[in-house]
């Protein structure tokens, strides 16, 4: 269609089925037609292409709009989907009002067009599903404000936290996600039509239109950068890359306390599997499956900043290998934030054993410590010192934390810093209570029942937020969408 | 100094070395001092240590603050400089008040607060210089908007157009980049002290006062996000990345252009080398390092990914190696956005050459195209089919652009299309003429004179509001500096 | 199927389809076959189970894999492959039969051996279509051991060389390429079978025969690393990134030397597209496609890293997620040499605008200072600064390196080392003869057509060593493969 | 001391710091003076220099070499370590004699061989390091073939193993490593030296003499691709990182097995540290610090493959990127397998708990279903089902796998197949024996004592095997430096 001019031969097959996108074009089809018809629209009104022509063509657009992508014939020599529509138009008019389609547009300022039409649309579901997690995560954390559980440093027990203070602080990261997804969003939905291959256009046509028409917030200036740039997906990319790892750092807590040893979740059958061979197991394979994709965005990005890295200006086939990049992230993460949603909803934690291992590993000994501070006036690190000894001693003769006593206090402190120290009964008493010790900590942000309370609103506050934006540019995407529909169904 | 409570044994001393983060640490010196002096007075502001202590305490961390990093002892064994500090202010003071230090705050929360009071400014310091590097475009846009050059796709000269509108492009780019780091200073710019180990502390402080103190934006609330979270660091490593891969683009077309072939950019003999073998050669080193230190970012951005990738909560050492990593891509960008405004700055364009190139290869084919279509009213596609034609045509019979005639035109329509398509003499020579192909296309974003001028005018007031908004960051961190100085050198 | 016995409820629906690898297992169903083949036969030779059950379950086996794919259900909640072929067998046999289909075999171990079945021969396809490639280059090598061009380091001009020593070049690289991949070959090619879960069985079965009948070179010993280890696929996607690497660098100069610039190579209509605006657009597709794919590469080994890194033995979900990375890796890596090797055998180079090229730019400078220091005993440099001077000097006055005088030798050696040098003029010129430059580098390995001729005659004798190699494993494989089935026909 | 006959001007000193390799080459300073000390001689020997000159050289760089890199001023405008090198010659001989070390080499054939003399000997310590981890692990499987633990899959306990067998296969993984670094030696240990720039030279040397005399196995023929290419140093990396990747799983069960939730390993005081909060931590920084260090080597490989990609022949100053990341990811291997070897020697597996862990969880449960299958007759997916039924009802009545009766069985398989299925009292009791079930897992590799220790016997030999080779290379290493000095001390 293209080469007749130029060439004597027709492409070689396979270098032909090499260098196609016809395969991943499927993805933009509707966004390509979109285009389609706001280009015609613009050339009618702009006075560029007669509206008699423009409207047979909008009629065949439309047509095709409806009928779908089966309505096209992909042949990898057509190379991509822009030629395919082209080539429908065509046959569904005639050679010479089809022929007008490509009129002051070029494949490149399309192809950039139609990949933001199709990604604004995702990364607000992307949005979406976050922010159900986030509301899945405070509905958890509503019930569970005072189910005490052991936090863990370097995956050892450190201090008592609660079920939902720890659940909040993944509420706080994935709200720092969607941030990252309406930034992503607001630099994706700009507008590259115009910018033909690079250089603009000698025909009087108006840029603002076409964008209007799509629903971009408004037009790339510069016609070079608005066809020769892709930033907008490595960011994109790297934006869900970060929530997949945060998210992967979730499903990893969710594998070591599903294992027997730590016991602290229970998963429903509903979602896990056993073993082919040993009929026992009950395997935890949503979140083995949620942490492993969280690499293929790992190496997404790192093969899209790698294309990217070097490559001159203004347009070259390697920006086609980027898509599949895109979509490949963009799914897997749309799908992980929504299977995790669903597991999240499910998971019962196992109170008694949270409380149990909370309770053991001396993970009071901060508190100990803090008391000894401002009862006995002791420096801090004076009293982690004696604490410290206190449990090397206690662990010696297999006593736990509740069984400290005044004696071992005693003995500890004599020994590291040369005399007894002394504490009212009812203050070590209060100092290894671990309810105490949680609800003590009342800062904001802190474990404190109250405090996570505290958290829970501001996290709903947040989110409303949030939801009153994404709300508010799908509806300015479907209004432009219908609003561009029925121009072309008018025939203009 | 912390270890003689728990254990028996100091630590092996290859497993010191090997965990210990000193000789990184140089860098967050300051920052961690600055943080002990805010602390402390807030501890004394809120009655947890006596004022005589703190005040004691303050005046060893001014001493230090001044006298500088040469005062600590280095030393693995005292695995990190938050320790080296509290060792430093335990032997000027004395064993009871030094030992306040460390109230009611823990390592976690220190080193994220010491992490980003340094990476705030450096990423100021980086806005600045892209900002720079923006500046530096813009005036040699203003001097070259008419300088015609070809521009490139698939690297074979397409249309032409102005060394100018060229450069606006990496105008138009780099203040996006601008933009992402402001969103990665905001996200940075957010205090996590108070949240100690990752639970908080019953200690009655004051967590906005500390951040206050230490001029950061707000608290982050949840205290097991405020120490264990590190999207902020993948997020601008990320954004440092992206910033990198556009610059990389930018250099890529030097080192093509000062080739012998291209001969369209000249750089002076200050940032060239030569071969210690062949006398003759003009090497673009400058360029080339800065290709090459992208490959660090992306490998950086690779790593930093995989570590963080299903890492439990709430802290683990692994955070420690992510440091060097960030600061490795603050300091790869730093220096190179500053070389390579350096270099532009001193390049100069052969515009004849660039003219010359232009003129080849049927830049104006699409032109000629569009004026088949706007005064012969073909539709684009018999357009483009007829000027390849004739383009093939023309190469066979070693024939340029400018030498094509009405009978080439006759020939190659009627070959293609089958009948023969005329134009008047003065439309095909305005098609075929250059500068007419180039000051036609003046549509917004384009690559006419006017255009361009027009993106200039943007892109300054962009900058404007950009430096507004860094200028501002920076003299409230100052202020607050100064301010926190004030406070300890008057020992409270 | 697996689940009647441990759960009460069926999978979640979505959780199932995104746990489920039944789409990705396609590629290894006949291996999947095979090995309950090889399975099955060894059970009944060692008596484990009855010959009459294995020869109905061979019955099956065999149908299925005349049949193909096709006779199975693949339906996700099956979760993979594996348990659809059992399914197979169970409905064809009965339950009691078909229910021992599974003895003393688990998925973890068939799914490694069937990954290593199918990779395998990918790694041989690879190798041979690498082998084509240097075959290629050498006859193009054949062709062009006079056909002068310049070398470029740092993209200059830096010394004459010849066509064939380019390419030769390659064929050095490609070779390593095929060494590195018998060595993945060889890791790859041993058996897992036998090791169960990972803890093997006390089944008495024989964990050689099972590895000979599939045609293994061994068994891997240890049963925990025999299903546990994917080091095979991380240094099977590392090898091909290494050729790609490799490859790319090829394409790049490809893609540089058809720019019209350098003009130094010609591709034929086959292997180029235009653009569907431009109409005199000749695009160089295939070099561009490959040079992207190769990131695609690279991100898979990223991917694929930082996925292995730090999981837990002996079997987790997360290896079902390398496997597409893998088969990506694998197909990217064969579709790309081939498709190289044909563009190869396409290109024409322009010799008289290579020997043009080479000509200019001073490239014969080193040779003027070796001259220099052989005939008029000049330390090399000092040799170096006089040459370099008179380059400079040379541009000044815009002469060309066959312009060189005596005088400009004078002049140059009088300013830089403070006298006089002269050359004999018949020296003079033989030093700044360009095809004199080349022939006497006939150092080994070196430019001139007698070295280069001694290099084609190197690779011939590599590449027949490799051939042998890799056809002496095809034809291993295919016996194994065809003794196998027959025993399966025979119903055992 | 290259530029003045080149270029006017020095070089602006923020290019030059920023373009200067200078820091980094410190590394090869050894290999650099060594290999100018091996040319010289050659030139001498082939008579290009006379020998008097390289008498008064070798004086000179034997001096150096005694010396220190303290002799040489690293100024960065002398752009490298090779530069450094010919300014002392030239100053401690004078400038006619000095100026002769130059010839016949230039810095791209240089530095390749510097980093490859520098690497060989890096990856033979990797590989000796890596040796002497699969020691210590055989000594410690040696004592533990008994010693019951349970063995993971998808991080739940799944069949009983042995920490013997556990131990063995990771000294099988990291045998594969030895294996892979001995090819990247072979790779590695090639000469480039006479390529010089890339074109050889016409000058009459000894490429064979001069690689003989640096002990190199052989010259890099094509001289092109002698100091173009770069796959030695992409293969090294990965090599290492598979290494790695192998030690963080190993480290990450380490992590596990560590916390109080699993409880089966102890680590003594010298390699764990405390908190600076929480006075009871006993945090396993090693290990963590070594899991983390793995992810720079998956970022250093990801950042040397993506510089090297499309990177145009032959030399580019990219290159001088590489290097850095080959020695990071060298250094932070050798240092993790040493201090994870130290690691590992003073771990204490917790056997009473190991035991006590195998048993819970129905680890034997398929060797239940396998006894089933051999005493009753059922298939073993039939044996499969009721074995997870029975699983699942003894968890509902909290019933432990040793207290399950054969009234459970019966109840099992009548509910699931319809049928009451009976054992022997003595078969389901073997069945249900731990140590049984281990002992009888006797097949080649498997856990049982016997078959862990026929492993251990293989481990020994292929060591001693690999001790053997890289004995044999080091040895030859050493001969041929002690020649080479000897050669420079005698002034040739």
């Amino acid at each position: 269609m293209l080469r007749k001019g130029r060439f004597q031969k027709s492409m070689d097959s396979l270098a032909s089925w090499y260098t196609s996108s016809m395969a991943d074009d499927i993805r933009i089809f509707y966004p390509t037609v979109r285009i389609n018809i706001a280009q015609t629209v613009m050339l009618a009104e702009c006075g560029i292409i007669a509206k008699k022509d423009a409207a047979a063509i909008l009629r065949s657009l439309h047509g095709l709009y409806k009928g779908g992508i089966s309505y096209l014939e992909l042949r990898p020599e057509l190379e991509d989907i822009h030629m395919a529509v082209e080539e429908f138009v065509t046959k569904s008019t005639d050679e010479h009002i089809g022929g007008k389609l490509h009129t002051a547009k070029s494949r490149n300022d399309q192809v950039s067009a139609a990949i933001r039409l199709e990604l604004r649309k995702d990364l607000l579901d992307v949005g979406n599903g976050l922010l159900k997690l986030v509301k899945t995560l405070t509905q958890i954390s509503g019930k569970n404000v005072e189910t005490i559980m052991p936090g863990y440093t370097h995956l050892q027990v450190a201090e008592p936290t609660t079920f939902a203070h720890y659940l909040s602080a993944y509420c706080s990261v994935f709200l720092r996600d969607v941030k990252r997804i309406e930034q992503a969003y607001e630099v994706t939905n700009c507008c590259p039509m115009g910018a033909c291959a690079f250089a603009g256009t000698s025909f009087p046509l108006d840029r603002a239109m076409v964008a209007h028409l799509l629903g971009f917030r408004r037009i790339i200036e510069n016609t070079m950068d608005a066809v020769g740039s892709r930033d907008f997906i490595i960011q994109t990319i790297g934006t869900l890359t970060i929530a997949m790892i945060n998210l992967s750092r979730l499903v990893e807590e969710i594998l070591l306390w599903t294992s027997s040893e730590f016991s602290m979740i229970d998963i429903p059958d509903e979602f896990v599997s056993t073993s082919s061979i040993m009929p026992q197991k009950k395997n935890q394979v949503v979140a083995e499956m949620a942490r492993a994709k969280t690499c293929r965005l790992i190496g997404n990005l790192a093969g899209a900043s790698s294309l990217l890295k070097a490559l001159p200006q203004a347009y070259n086939l390697d920006f086609q290998e980027l898509t599949p990049l895109l979509w490949s992230s963009v799914d897997e993460t749309k799908n992980t934030v929504e299977v995790v949603c669903n597991l999240m909803e499910a998971i019962k934690p196992n109170k008694n054993i949270m409380r149990e291992r909370a309770e053991r590993g001396f993970s009071v000994a901060t508190e100990l410590a803090d008391t000894l501070v401002r009862e006995v006036g002791l420096s801090f690190r004076e009293a982690h010192l004696i604490v410290g000894r206190m449990v090397t001693m206690a662990q010696e003769s297999a006593k736990s934390a509740s069984e400290l006593t005044s004696e071992d206090l005693a003995a500890a402190s004599k020994e590291t810093i040369g005399k007894k120290i002394a504490l009212e009964p009812q203050d070590l008493e209060a100092a290894l209570d671990i309810e105490n010790c949680v609800s003590s900590r009342n800062l904001p942000g802190g474990p404190a029942p109250k405090s996570v309370k505290g958290q829970i609103v501001l996290f709903r506050r947040k989110s409303k937020q949030h939801y009153k934006n994404i709300r508010a540019w799908k509806r300015m995407i479907i209004k432009s969408e219908e609003k561009l529909l029925k121009k072309a169904k008018m025939g203009f």
